[in-house]
């Protein structure tokens, strides 16, 4: 190949990539938003938009389908050495975690008709540990798309809060427990909740790794000694 | 490329495809283990092993870097096309699905010392319900490394067992809180353990249809009309 030729190649390589990272944006977004709303029913049991955020959550499935399809081609048709291809086979396993993401609305959303009584304090904590988790999600997805180590590094850090609110909501979800027992099911459905969105704030320290490792070749948490 | 080069390369690269497969089985017969073992040390309150448990993760975390690592080098070296290609990123994929249940033994070993009495009922199904996941895990990573889809099919239709063990232990968990409210944080613990190794069994189901996916083309759900 002349160079001009291997300039065409390096960016029609960088051009599906880019649109490798917008479609798993997209993703993201669909995921939050699932989030959000699959919580925003809980609260206020809204079983119809919660049968919606189920059935939707096939979109995700979908495009998590398309990603691999494209990233596959793009591997076999632009065939990316070294770093380019580990870019790619990262953007292959973000859009694995984003797809589980997806999931834990689902799984919320799933337990709104298990929601009898809105007097479960414990509840009114979760939609403010929701947006944190999912305002991870956003910024790092960002992080991803621009390639910023520093803002992945930054949603890093963040999760300790998630990580804090969940522990808190599990002790008070027990106390109710003991004092309400007539609401047990419910406060079980509840700590599976919680469980939930912690996994979403561990779902985006993960993705934060990756991009930090794509960006930098450096191991985040080795970096942060931890 | 003369025909005797092909055939050097084909060999090559089932050879490389063959050994990354074997790598992944390995990983999965930690990750059984280290399920097993976090559930009989659950039963009884090893704390000490449970400890190990969670050390020894690192161990799965690592075997997860080196197939991945191993995956991207037999992209790179062999360009496999279309159906190996698939096959190359089905093995990823899997290798990240077996990662998640070594997590779920380390996320049960974490509970151990949670456990301060013995006389929890429900924890007396739990190693069957264990029993019956791992062995779907084996048996699916078998089905991988034969590339049996008949083998696949068969893990897939097996979930519902693990599922009915699920729904049955976490009602048999509430009544239990209802009736022994000293014992609420640790039948709380053992309704998180119960779900992981529903989750087990979920994962083993994603694998069966990676496994059939990549032996038969057809998408099993669809096949089984699901």
């Amino acid at each position: 190949m002349n160079e001009e030729t291997t300039a065409h190649t390096l960016k029609a390589f960088d051009d599906d990539l880019n649109r490798l990272r917008a479609l798993i944006s997209e993703m993201g977004g669909m995921a939050e938003h699932a989030i959000r709303e699959a919580m925003r029913c809980l609260v206020q049991r809204d079983e119809e938009t919660a049968k919606q955020i189920v059935k939707d959550d096939k979109k995700i499935d979908a495009l998590e389908i398309e990603t691999e399809r494209r990233a596959i081609q793009l591997i076999a048709l632009r065939a990316p050495m070294a770093a380019d291809l580990r870019d790619v086979v990262a953007a292959l396993k973000i859009s694995g975690v984003v797809e589980r993401i997806g999931d834990y609305a689902k799984n919320i959303a799933k337990r709104v008709p298990q929601m009898e009584s809105r007097n479960i304090e414990p509840l009114s904590l979760m939609p403010e540990m929701a947006r944190i988790a999912t305002e991870m999600v956003h910024d790092v997805l960002n992080a991803f798309v621009e390639r910023d180590a520093e803002a992945a590094r930054e949603v890093f850090e963040r999760d300790k809060k998630v990580d804090d609110f969940y522990n808190s909501i599990f002790r008070t979800l027990l106390t109710h427990m003991i004092e309400n027992p007539q609401q047990i099911t419910e406060a079980a459905h509840l700590l599976f909740v919680a469980k939930n969105i912690e996994r979403v704030g561990d779902h985006a320290t993960n993705i934060a790794e990756m991009v930090y490792y794509a960006a930098t070749g450096e191991n985040m948490a080795e970096r942060l000694g931890q």
